[in-house]
């Protein structure tokens, strides 16, 4: 049995469960509410001592990080393959999920905390706020969302955090004006770990990131919606909550763009 | 033709020539002296614009990070198999490989900057100095190898870097005592990819990581010592000036250990 751990929004859960449905596998499993904090409760710690989603089950073994329960999913059931055969082309694909787990992913933290969870945390008294981020295990983690949540967009780091992702969407088009997908001629796990990125940029009101500037990327994300694993994957997990957050942020481009264009 | 462009001691070109003298695979390559920063050369920054070894280029394709070159290797060359042939243990193998990316090489590099490489860059006048650390082009590493610097051990992020050094060593101690490999029965990429890291914290002067505490890891770090390729891609590498940089320092247990007892 695939049981998986995992949250409504969560970037890395996204990627497993658009993996899960491209491969056309069931699973059975639990949502966690990361702003209650249900990944720091004891039970779920046991499971996954690094405090985050998802965590991967399958038939009692556990497997953690969602680059490498994309990897494992796809060795463990083979069809559709959503590796490239290639050695070369493999290394490729694995080169874009690195960058991801190496910069992308906290970057997109980093805008996430300071556009939409700003409010979330502000809303709740000092002590609780403070309960909260004292719950996060990574020192330098839990400095950047403190960071996100007191000073918004004007935070030092967010600077890095947005060329970060000027950075990774600008790699993207110049891959995909080679090629239809980021790993070659056909859909692959870097394509599949790509899409949370951008719909979290999208749903962030940063898609000029690649609207009117990025024929490729906006092409190929046209495509990627059109999957059905989109609409299984990403978007049928939204509750009204998630809506509301991504609704009710102000307008962040204009700053979003001011910080690029100084860097 | 496979061509590496490495450092002697650099920790990631170290895996993966470990790697190429697992499999007995002849490489042609350069040298690079990092601390003359030859990594921020134009020309070898459009072959690998992250400014590290190893690059790594076979028959004209260019493959970066040490890690998937790891992998790269393993499945273009694949006798002898350096990864289990079993999904799971795969991902066993692959999170090993990853907590060196997220934590240990970072970690390993600012003890290795306020130990050993601190009186290399204080012996230069300050404008050098400034000049190399302003080459390094990811912030956050640039500003550790600062601090790592201007502050030793004492500096502030030696602390999260003492602790990693401690959960690692520690992990493995854990794994060692159900298998004689990190991932199992067989030698496979996670130790190849542990040996230097272990090896510089022996240069380093903290062999007591594991030395009358840790008997699993010291008996695995006895038997990957006695392998040929510790020989041939480890030591005989070292130049006369690194093994008197290493020789140099002082003795850092005390301080470290204190560190890793305070927090």
């Amino acid at each position: 049995m695939l049981y998986l751990y995992h949250g409504t929004t969560s970037v890395c859960s996204v990627k497993v469960r658009v993996v899960l449905d491209d491969k056309g596998l069931n699973f059975d499993g639990e949502l966690l509410d990361l702003r209650r904090g249900d990944q720091h409760k004891p039970d779920y710690v046991k499971l996954n001592p690094n405090h985050v989603v998802p965590t991967l089950v399958h038939d009692g073994k556990i497997i953690l990080e969602s680059t490498l329960i994309m990897e494992y999913l796809d060795e463990t059931f083979p069809t559709p393959p959503l590796m490239p055969r290639d050695p070369y082309q493999r290394a490729i694909a694995r080169l874009w999920m690195k960058k991801i787990d190496d910069y992308l992913h906290p970057d997109c933290s980093t805008l996430t905390y300071a556009i939409v969870f700003r409010p979330v945390f502000l809303a709740l008294d000092q002590e609780e706020r403070e309960r909260r981020l004292a719950a996060v295990p990574d020192p330098a983690k839990r400095e950047r969302q403190r960071l996100s949540i007191e000073m918004g967009l004007q935070a030092p780091h967010v600077a890095a955090a947005a060329r970060g992702h000027e950075k990774y969407i600008g790699e993207m088009e110049a891959a995909l004006s080679r090629s239809p997908y980021l790993a070659g001629d056909d859909y692959s796990l870097a394509d599949a770990a790509a899409t949370p990125y951008v719909f979290r940029a999208e749903k962030l009101g940063l898609e000029k990131l690649w609207q009117d500037r990025r024929p490729h990327v906006t092409d190929w994300y046209a495509r990627i919606k059109a999957r059905p694993s989109f609409a299984s994957a990403v978007i049928n997990w939204l509750t009204e909550v998630d809506l509301k957050r991504y609704a009710a942020k102000d307008e962040p481009w204009p700053t979003f763009s001011a910080i690029v264009a100084r860097t």
